[in-house]
């Protein structure tokens, strides 16, 4: 079943830029804008009405109101595409009116872009936005030649409107999906990306521009708390494996009454698919707030625990990992509780090679 | 001659505690708020009118009018104090209409806590600005006892009042300066602080914490051109060392012009303090872009060729630091050009060791 699955993807990761077209559009003075629709998007579940959605709402009615609305974030989407324009720059409208305090605009409602160079994803340059409406250069002067392209989307800002620009006297068409298989991580706003400095160091963006697999972000900001609904829908989505970064949102209380029914009800789905649990939650805002430390004491326990009863109960293909998660210099948050990019260094460290050597096991 | 300067400060450092009174302020409901006046101001390279300036710009009247006005920004300062209460609060005002969108709010013109333990300063919590006047809790339910307290003021903004908060029944009370010595710092906007995710991550301030040597932060964004006016302010400064960090924004002929002057006057000033000379110049955005690439190579050539003529002119106690200063996976940045906190890591990886091994030549 498994293998089935794999080779499917496989065939569509491989094969999906059948469709190539050279394409040319609006032309504003020496640039040509072409609507990233036409382009190759990345990083989703499954297909939505709204292209830069990570999940249909309408299908999965039951989810809370603030979840749906968390979704629309375009959190771990990309846009890839091949060019031999110089000069790489977009046009793009997000929807909210402010950026949080512990993050910056670029982050927000920014754009982030990668190119291959000798077989690995090099950072090329950012959208800084300006306003809801944007026009910026990302990347100028650059050598002659095809650049197969990455470009991440706003970490937690909703997408209205997108179109990238490249010198009028250039192409501009769609790539292949570089990253196969598909990993859900399923989380809270860590696992959404705050505060990665940019879009693309969000982790679960690192973690697959490092492997190649296909890492899809379903960080939910402050509601990562394993709903029913939200559970529902997860074990409904077709994935290779299933990462479960969710115990810094729900309560002590309700990770023991909630992660049963989580892991079980993908388990049953999925009867192959490893399940990956990760103790995530630290909170340096805790190294003086007593109360904040017993709750993510109670929390860590909690999901410890809940893995513990469902290895018991005999779930397989679960696994639980855990360490020293922001190191030991208490550096590694922008505000306490989001770890910065120094923070999510060293969560990589911890995590990146349990997960994929788990994957290897299961030929992912 | 630099004996006699190093006791003075010393007897400045150990005993500036001596003024101590407790004090107790306007009561709003159970929090007693202290005009950060009465505490202990640290971070500064001489006093000035206005307390939370960097410098006296009245004092130093030939200087460009966007330096004076970068040197109303906070950078490197903080307020020092010890209290008892179990929970610290800030009502702040700054100036600034708007955050640079590579940089956090909390950055640009929030506060940052740390609370000595075990002779180390430990992260404690923000203030999270909600506009350019907050009021917010940085940090609650603490055990009882005696806490020394280190909250640094914004990075690129004015300050123009600042009150600390603490439990009505509990006291507060200025610190003594916990960092002895005084090394200049001068530099661009990677000097000042971007794109650091909070105040106290800016790499200076980083040093402090570490070595207990005072590093003053005279980072220009943008505005670290060397020019003749502001190497004459830095010269009229008494420090036991200068470190100059200013490489990344006058262009490769500028550096050619003006680096001779700068060290000169500096040395004639202070015949036997040591200089030292960073090449700190990284430009992620240049992985692609050719012409940023070629005046980032211009600029450190010409910043390290220029230390080799001052020390072949005789020039002593100058020192050059170079490295790979953003490590190699081109992920060190918010934006092409400022650091993140990975990549301010990484260059103190690179070039705190060094720092602090000649300073130590120096009984510094």
């Amino acid at each position: 079943m498994r293998m089935k699955t794999s080779k499917l993807i496989l065939f569509f990761c491989l094969f999906s830029v059948a469709s190539i077209s050279y394409l040319f559009a609006q032309q504003t003075g020496s640039i040509v804008y072409v609507d990233a629709k036409e382009l190759t998007l990345i990083g989703k579940a499954n297909s939505t009405p709204h292209l830069y959605h990570r999940i249909d709402t309408l299908q999965y009615q039951g989810m809370p109101a603030v979840v749906k609305e968390l979704f629309t974030n375009s959190a771990g989407l990309g846009i890839v595409f091949t060019t031999n324009s110089n000069a790489i720059s977009a046009r793009w409208s997000t929807v909210n009116p402010k950026t949080g305090s512990n993050m910056t605009a670029i982050a927000h409602k920014g754009l982030d872009l990668y190119i291959k160079r000798d077989g690995k994803w090099i950072f090329a340059g950012v959208g800084r936005p300006t306003a809801n409406s944007t026009t910026a250069q990302i990347v100028e002067n650059m050598e002659d030649g095809e650049k197969e392209c990455l470009l991440y989307l706003p970490l937690y800002d909703e997408i209205k409107r997108l179109e990238i620009g490249v010198s009028a006297d250039s192409f501009i068409k769609p790539s292949a999906d570089p990253f196969c298989k598909k990993v859900l991580v399923y989380g809270s706003s860590i696992t959404q990306g705050a505060s990665a400095s940019r879009p693309g160091m969000a982790y679960p963006a690192r973690l697959s521009r490092k492997s190649g697999i296909n890492f899809i972000n379903l960080g939910l900001s402050g509601n990562g708390k394993m709903h029913q609904p939200v559970a529902d829908m997860l074990s409904d989505m077709e994935a290779d494996a299933y990462i479960l970064d969710c115990a810094a949102n729900p309560s002590p209380d309700e990770i023991t009454q909630r992660t049963g029914y989580l892991v079980k009800t993908i388990r049953d789905r999925h009867p192959d698919a490893p399940i990956i649990m990760i103790q995530s939650v630290v909170r340096e805002s805790g190294n003086f707030d007593m109360k904040i430390n017993k709750r993510v004491s109670g929390q860590n326990r909690n999901f410890k625990l809940e893995f513990e009863k469902l290895k018991s109960a005999g779930i397989k293909d679960l696994y639980f990992i855990e360490g020293e998660l922001l190191g030991a210099d208490h550096e590694g948050t922008t505000d306490g509780v989001h770890p910065n990019d120094l923070g999510f260094d060293r969560i990589l460290d911890v995590i990146e090679r349990p997960i994929l050597e788990i994957l290897q096991q299961y030929g992912i």
